[in-house]
C-alpha cells in the first residue's frame, strides 16, 4: 500500500491548528470545542478516504474499512478519546469504556480543574452519559497502535522504528520522612534529626538503584513537599513520591524492594521516622507474541530493521489487551521530548512508521 | 541579690496563659489583645516591684529602677516587641526602633498574612507611627539578654548556663538548579538531566561540608519546590535555600565557598544549570569583651561554670550592638526544643540565669 508522506504531514499540520496554544503546543480538552473540532476535521478525512465512520457513547470514534477488497477480518480505524487525562482527574477514558471498565458512579464523580463533572461535560457535548456502557465492544480480535517512543533511546541508538515488547508495570509510592524540626542556628549538625537531608540520600539511592538496575529500569521521584518548609527550620517531615517501572515483573518488584530496603535503612541510621505507602500499582504488559511477529515482518519487508522496546509509558493498548491481543510499533520523539511543545517527530519517521502499520493490517486483515 | 525562683516560675505560668493556643503553645501577635495584655501583666508587676515603667512609639516597654540606692548608672528593664517578626514580615522591629534604624515608609509597606500594615495595627492599639522615631535612644551603655539557647548543646554537655562569645553571622542563598522535564517513564536513567536527583546531591553535599566543618558551622536546607510536581515528570527544576552560620567572618565564608563551589561541580558533572543567589547577608556579631567578663564573674560567684558559647540564633543583642555594648547569657533548652509547643526550660535554670544575671547587672551599674 502506498503512503502519501506529503498528505500525511499536511493533515498531522491542519490538526495541529485546531486547539494550537500561542506559547507553543496543542490543547484539546476531552468534549470541548477544539476537541470536537478536530473530531470532525479527522471524520471528514475519513470520509473522504472511504472509511464508513460512527461515534461511540463515550466520543470514541471508528472508521470501518470498505476499500481494498473483502478482507479476511473487518478493519477499523478508532479514534481513542482521553487517553492522557488531560483535562479529567481519570486517564484511559475512551479504552475503557471500550472494554467496559467505566465503574458505575465515575461520569458523576470525576472532574476537570473547573469542578464540571465528566457527565456534564458529556451532556454539554451531545453525549448521553448513561449510554456509556454501549461503548463496550466484544469483537475485536487484535488492535495495533502506532505511537511517538516519548522517550530518547531510538534516537540516540539511531534507530527509525521499533516494536514493543512490553509496556512497563509500575508502582507509585509515596514517601514520608518525618524528623525534628529544629532551629537552622542553633542546633548542631550533629544533634539533627533532618527529614529533607534524609529525604536527599533516599532521592540519591532511588536513583542509584534503577541506573544500577540498567534500563528498562528506571525510578523517578517527580513530587516533594517540605514541612515546615521555613529558610531557617531544620524541615521536620517531607513527603515525596516515586514512580518506579520494569517491562518485568521480577525486575519491578527487585527494584521496589532494593528502594523500599535501602530507605528504611537511611531512616534508621538517622533516627528518621519513614512510612511508605503504595498509592497505585499496574503490573507490566506484555504484547500479544503473533502481532509482534507480524508488525516485524511488515518492518522487515517495509526495508526497516526494528529494534524490541519496552515501552515505560502507559498506552490504551495496555488496556484494550483485556479484550484482545495487542501490539505496539514507536518511531523516534525528536530529542526524546513528549507532553510539551517541543513534542516532535521527523516526517520520514512517521511515514515509515504509518507504512510498516498499514503493512501489518494487510498482514493481519488480508 | 536574692532571687525568688517560685515567683519567677509563677509569674511564667501566668504570662504563659495569655495568649496560650489550644493545641499548646502561646501566640501573642505585635499589638494584639494578647501581646496588649501581657504587656500590662508585665508593667503590674515592675511597678509593684518599684519600676518607673513607660513605653516608647513603638511598644517597646522602659522599667528604671529605682530602688538599691543610687546606682553609678541606671539600670533599666527592657521588654522587646516582636523581635521574631512572627505577626509581621520583618524582625527586630522594637531593637530597630531603639537604634534608629526603621525604614521610612516600613511601617505603611510591611503586613501581616491578612494584608494588615504595620501603621494601622500600631493605630488600632494607640501608637502613632510618626512618632517612630521618638523611639531612639542614644544613651545606652550596655545591654545584657538572658535568653534560653534554643538548641540542645547545654543540654548534651550538662552545662546548667553559657556566656555567649558571638552571634553567628549567616547568610541566606537561594539555589535554582534547571534540568530537563522527561517522561518519567520512556527516559531511560542515563538520558536524564533530573534537576531533583542533582539538588539532593547538593542537599547532601551541603550537610557534610558543614558537619566537616564543624561546630559552630551550620548549614540548612529549609525550603525546596519542585518543578513540574507530576508524580510522572523527571523535575526539570528545583529551588531551594541554603541557610549557612558561623561565629567567624573567615569561617563562614569558607563554608559558604565550599558550598558553591561543590553545587557548582555536581551541576556541571550532571549537565544541569544552576543559579546561586544571596538572599540576605549578616555578619558576625561579636559580644562585648568587658561585658563577658563581667558575667562570667557574676555566674562563679553565683557558683556556676559557664560553657562559652557561639549562638546560631539571631538575639535583640545583635542590633543593640550598634548602639552599646552587648552581652548574654544562655540557659539550656529542654531537648533543644524552640518555636515551638515543646519549648520549655528547666525552673532551676531559669533560676541560675535570673540569679547570674542580677548580679552581673549589680557589678555594671554599682
Amino acid at each position: 500500500m502506498r503512503i502519501d508522506a506529503a498528505l500525511l504531514e499536511r493533515q498531522l499540520d491542519e490538526l495541529f491548528a485546531i486547539g494550537a496554544e500561542p506559547g507553543g503546543g496543542c490543547y484539546r480538552p476531552l468534549y470541548g470545542s477544539a476537541w470536537a473540532a478536530a473530531c470532525d476535521q479527522v471524520e471528514q478525512w475519513m470520509n473522504a478516504a472511504g472509511l464508513a465512520t460512527r461515534r461511540d457513547a463515550v466520543g470514541n470514534m471508528w472508521g470501518r474499512i470498505e476499500a481494498h477488497g473483502e478482507p479476511k477480518r473487518p478493519l477499523e480505524l478508532l479514534v481513542v478519546c482521553e487517553e492522557e487525562g488531560s483535562r479529567f482527574a481519570t486517564n484511559f477514558w475512551g479504552s475503557r469504556a471500550i472494554i467496559g471498565a467505566i465503574g458505575a458512579r465515575e461520569a458523576d464523580t470525576v472532574t476537570d480543574a473547573e469542578g464540571v463533572t465528566l457527565s456534564r461535560a458529556m451532556r454539554e457535548r451531545g453525549f448521553n452519559p448513561e449510554n456509556i456502557s454501549s461503548a463496550a465492544r466484544d469483537d475485536l480480535g487484535a488492535f495495533v497502535e502506532l505511537h511517538i517512543e516519548q522517550g530518547a533511546v531510538l534516537e540516540t541508538e539511531r534507530v527509525p522504528l521499533a516494536v514493543v515488547t512490553t509496556i512497563a508495570g509500575g508502582v507509585h509510592l509515596e514517601i514520608v520522612v518525618t524528623g525534628r524540626p529544629d532551629h537552622a542556628g542553633t542546633t548542631p549538625m550533629d544533634l539533627r534529626h533532618d527529614a529533607l537531608a534524609g529525604a536527599a540520600a533516599m532521592i540519591q539511592a532511588v536513583q542509584s538503584i534503577a541506573a544500577a538496575l540498567g534500563r528498562p529500569a528506571v525510578a523517578t521521584v517527580g513530587k516533594l513537599r517540605v514541612e515546615p518548609g521555613q529558610i531557617n527550620v531544620v524541615p521536620d517531615r517531607v513527603t515525596f513520591t516515586v514512580d518506579l517501572r520494569h517491562s518485568d515483573l521480577g525486575g519491578r518488584r527487585a527494584l521496589e524492594e532494593r528502594i523500599r530496603s535501602l530507605c528504611g535503612t537511611i531512616a534508621s541510621e538517622r533516627t528518621l521516622g519513614i512510612e511508605i505507602r503504595t498509592l497505585h500499582e499496574r503490573p507490566p504488559v506484555p504484547m500479544d507474541g503473533a502481532i509482534r511477529e507480524v508488525l516485524e515482518r511488515a518492518a522487515t519487508e517495509t526495508g526497516a530493521v526494528p529494534a524490541a522496546l519496552v515501552s515505560g509509558a502507559g498506552h490504551d493498548a495496555q488496556v484494550l489487551a483485556a479484550r484482545c491481543a495487542v501490539g505496539m510499533l514507536f518511531v523516534p520523539s525528536i530529542g526524546g521530548r513528549s507532553h510539551c511543545p517541543e513534542e516532535a517527530t521527523d516526517p520520514k519517521h512517521l511515514a515509515l512508521g504509518t507504512r510498516v502499520l498499514a503493512r501489518a493490517l494487510e498482514i493481519l486483515a488480508y
